[in-house]
């Protein structure tokens, strides 16, 4: 009898590239797959991140790598936070994962040859794609180009347009659709039920056993049946050929099980032979290995801080609450009292905790899926119709639906208010996630306010007041924590605060930061005004001008934006105004932010309450 | 024998309201449709605007009015520049069309009870839809929304989001898709082949007759015709409703002959009947009844200037050129030096001039359609893969792009150059089209240049520098014309000209406008500095520390963008340097604008170069 072969085994900190896999067999595969899933597990308990998505790719990844070289051919991760396998299998550590001095928790192309493109946003890949794949048509080079979306980011109008412009043109594209039935939350729409009945295998094995059923019953049909000419054609493009991608010239593979690295062999490999652009349709279970995160629906394990990888509980202070659950109760207490006020929210109910206005009112909220564009045009519509839309989403992604916010609400000057979640520095999530854009096309949006509280009670005070007919009213809020004693007030509309009173030097703050300063300005028993600029347009201009313009020194602070935001706005005003006294900006300058924490963040750009406190 | 009965007749100038078609009979009809082209023709003839486009739909727009009751139910006009016809029938002249004193080219909510919504950016109308149905469902009102919109406009991002959403609950929508082959220029993708398909007609009668034949030759299959059951069902989801708008869940209806009032009034009622969304395919010719306009094959009839009727030739100096014209000889100029140059265009072919491009360059040109998103993403991978793409975008449409310019180019500082046509004021095309707002997030986005000629040579000069790997190289230029002289020159990156050299006063100028300035300033001899800032980011920033800052006044004039662009970033870089003197913007203020000639905005903001004149 022969000896048990002993299976091979790597050590995950020793992984260089990914050629050793194609010596591996199925079964060392399966191990390797386990070994992976614990370290996924252990560093994002340690450092936070995207768990759910990551651990349903693990096997996909795995056979993606064996089928392909990604040296030469080119891999893109569509939002790209699913890529923590990839980065494993092309040797980088994630002990430092999204910290300021380790791996970025999306591709990154500085970080490793086999990173070809950087996404952070969603539904970019098959536009990609097409992109990288005409170059190399136009080269006369030969590689592969792979675009790995999942199903909630293929419902999105970029990805539609990539998909319905991948066959103007010979250019091949691979995608392989990672249906995971459960992105960030339930994927919505046409498309997602297209999906479902895809995946479920009826449409596709139904309707060809039907016909072969239907067929055999009679020698006209059995004649047919053996025929390879018109009619046959006619079947295949009309009933194999049925589904969405057929009918955008797209060839059509699966559904495989994206569990089952030999299956999905196969499916890469016929996906290689083919000449077109194809899709691959794979099935994964989002969390799989980690029972918390597998059985998790609410979307909860989709990105997460760190946590106890035995109970799973969160880290961190439980008394504080994020800005988004402040929001989530001011929305609620508004509907409860505005018939007229509906909710609209593109994919990020959970990451906002907005949960339970869905279930209180189901009716009058609106989940789109990741259809930033939609969810404000589809405002626009509610609000000329007499509605009052209150649309939540994050700065960064708003950027994606400026035109729609512009042409179909401002431009009517039509009344909605836009909840701006991760406003400001956004830590971890790095460069393609920074909130720090958008005070600047707002600001330049006419028929537009933009505020931003510093504490609990302004917010309240602040969202109430946007229902009072005043156009798009605009509140941005950071990723940061506070503790909430539940008070509210009344805000004026267009009025500053002033914290502080004292002489010559007039600092003007944004958002919550402006409250650690004022504490610093206190304990260092400092001379100057600190305003609070609630309202960053309209400006309380009477004050500027009454007030603030009398003090040799102005410092304009807002940690939430780059310069080219409200700094330069009011810069530019106090100018107007004739101000001839000092300005000094501290704001973030003209650069994308790479990934670290917050504070991190705000001290390479001393914008800490500490360094203003410096500069008196 | 019967007397021959009168035909009913109705003058254009007195129709009030579309209650009058109700009792004209088909002839009656036919005649007013002849009597509407013809107006139609003459009131653009004299005024400019969009002419194929309202010529193909005077039938459906009479057939739409006669069905539905528009003050009551909802029609929006996607684009919304089709909407003539419809004017006309709600008793609205066209006599002053686009001009200052009479009625918008698009549809507009404060000229009539008629007008619900406002569109002139693509693809909004099905997302509006949505949100009206919405609310009237909440409101338990009962109207119905309609959504007309062209075959070109439905194969956008926005539109697909619309459409992935609208079965999403019970809120029915009738969208009406006015299918003519020709769009603003061919409309290019997979679902425009899928409409060619269904418009042909085969794919829906051809399977249904096969069917049939199939099922009558055996006694199983005529046992299963005449069954009304679960292969029945099979059938119907599998066969008849296998084009993509029923993958969506949407009922389609078509294709119908836009032109045969009787059979859309039919159609409409059948979608009147329903209880759920669905789309109502109807073919229309474009241009139908102006010959010239009816054989356009090159999209020049699409949108044009004033004309004469017999012979189709446009009014204004023939030796004149468009600034596009000058930009698509540049690009051809390049393209011929540079084998990585590709020129990536979202359906703005006709409009920027570049046909040439597309027919020199067959391989390395792409019209992607109305699909701005995807034009810059695609530009992203390109870019990422060796080569330098060119894209051709209006002002007002890269408002859609402005998250792909950003995340999927500038934040990887990939080189890209963007010509940006018709920056600055538009004129006649009114508040949906007006270019002044990009100067404001391009300038608030890292790693992108922000350029504007004043004379044909710098033109050329810009668009050679933008290949030297500067990031994101954009370009502006306006909707005015220049006399092309053929010259070129050499410009040194982000530097100013100095076109004037005087005392006390330094005006920073940008754009063509600068010209006519220093004619003015030289004719009236005034002794003030006038610079050319070519570049508005970078700024030249030399210049303006050694030299600019000295003077005691400096005035910012910007004609092309509104105050929150380069004369609030300028303004904020001389309070930077700590200058002291008086700061005068002289810019387009934060506010909409609405249509008049060129020439009457500029007056109205006092932003003519006699307006600077007057600071002086």
């Amino acid at each position: 009898m022969a000896k048990k072969k002993e299976l091979k085994h790597v050590n995950i900190a020793e992984i260089k590239d990914p050629t050793f896999l194609k010596e591996f067999s199925y079964k060392e595969l399966d191990l390797l797959s386990k070994d992976i899933c614990d370290y996924i597990v252990d560093m994002t308990a340690i450092n936070g991140g995207h768990l759910s998505s990551n651990l349903g790719v693990i096997d996909a990844t795995i056979a993606m790598c064996r089928s392909f070289d990604f040296s030469q051919d080119k891999l893109i991760f569509d939002v790209g936070h699913q890529c923590y396998t990839y980065k494993i299998l092309t040797g980088r550590s994630l002990e430092r994962l999204r910290k300021v001095d380790g791996v970025s928790g999306f591709q990154k192309v500085s970080e490793s040859p086999y990173d070809h493109f950087e996404c952070g946003h969603s539904s970019t890949s098959i536009s990609v794609a097409k992109g990288m794949a005409v170059a190399r048509d136009l080269n006369k080079e030969k590689y592969e180009v792979v675009a790995f979306i999942g199903d909630a980011s293929i419902a999105n109008g970029l990805a539609f347009e990539g998909l319905n412009n991948l066959n103007n043109g010979d250019n091949k594209v691979i995608i392989i659709l990672n249906d995971n039935d459960m992105s960030i939350t339930k994927p919505v729409g046409g498309l997602s039920k297209t999906f479902r009945k895809l995946s479920n295998s009826t449409l596709y094995r139904r309707s060809k056993n039907a016909y072969q059923r239907l067929m055999k019953t009679s020698r006209f049909g059995r004649w047919i049946l053996g025929w390879t000419g018109k009619i046959k054609n006619w079947f295949k493009r009309h009933v194999m050929a049925m589904n969405v991608f057929d009918n955008m010239g797209i060839s059509y593979i699966g559904p495989v099980d994206g569990h089952n690295i030999k299956a999905m062999e196969a499916a890469f490999k016929k996906a290689k032979g083919y000449e077109k652009s194809c899709i691959i349709h794979i099935k994964t279970i989002k969390g799989k290995g980690y029972k918390l995160a597998e059985n998790d629906d609410s979307g909860k394990w989709h990105g997460v801080g760190s946590f106890d990888k035995e109970t799973g509980k969160l880290n961190g202070d439980e008394r504080l609450v994020s800005w988004s659950t402040i929001y989530s109760k001011a929305i609620l207490e508004e509907m409860s009292e505005r018939p007229e006020a509906v909710a609209v929210i593109p994919a990020t109910a959970v990451g906002s905790e907005l949960q339970p206005i869905f279930e209180l009112y189901p009716t009058r909220s609106f989940d789109v899926g990741i259809a930033e564009e939609h969810a404000l045009t589809m405002s626009g519509g509610l609000a000329a119709s007499g509605k009052h839309p209150i649309i939540s989403i994050y700065s960064t992604f708003l950027q994606r639906a400026f035109d729609e916010l512009s042409h179909d609400i401002a431009r009517m000057n039509l009344n909605a208010t836009i909840l701006i979640d991760r406003a400001g520095l956004v830590g971890e999530d790095g460069n393609t996630h920074q909130g720090i854009y958008d005070e600047s096309f707002l600001l330049a949006t006419p028929n537009t306010v933009v505020a931003m509280a510093s504490r609990e009670s302004e917010a309240y005070g602040l969202f109430k007041e946007s229902f009072n007919n005043h156009g798009v009213f605009c509140i941005r809020f950071p990723r940061s924590k506070l503790l909430p004693i539940g008070e509210k007030e009344t805000l004026s509309f267009g009025k500053w605060k002033k914290e502080l009173s004292g002489k010559d030097t007039a600092i003007i703050s944004v958002g919550p930061l402006t409250l650690d300063l004022k504490k610093l300005l206190e304990e260092n028993k400092k001379d100057v005004s600190l305003y609070n600029a609630i309202y960053m347009k309209p400006m309380d201009e009477e004050l500027i001008s009454s007030e603030i313009i009398k003090n040799k020194r102005v410092i304009i602070y807002d940690a939430y934006s780059i310069e080219n935001g409200f700094a330069q706005y009011l810069s530019a005003k106090l100018v107007s105004l004739g101000y001839k006294g000092k300005i000094i900006i501290k704001s973030i300058p003209d650069v994308f932010v790479d990934h670290a924490s917050i504070s991190e963040q705000l001290d390479k750009f001393s914008l800490q309450p500490e360094d203003i406190l410096k500069l008196l």
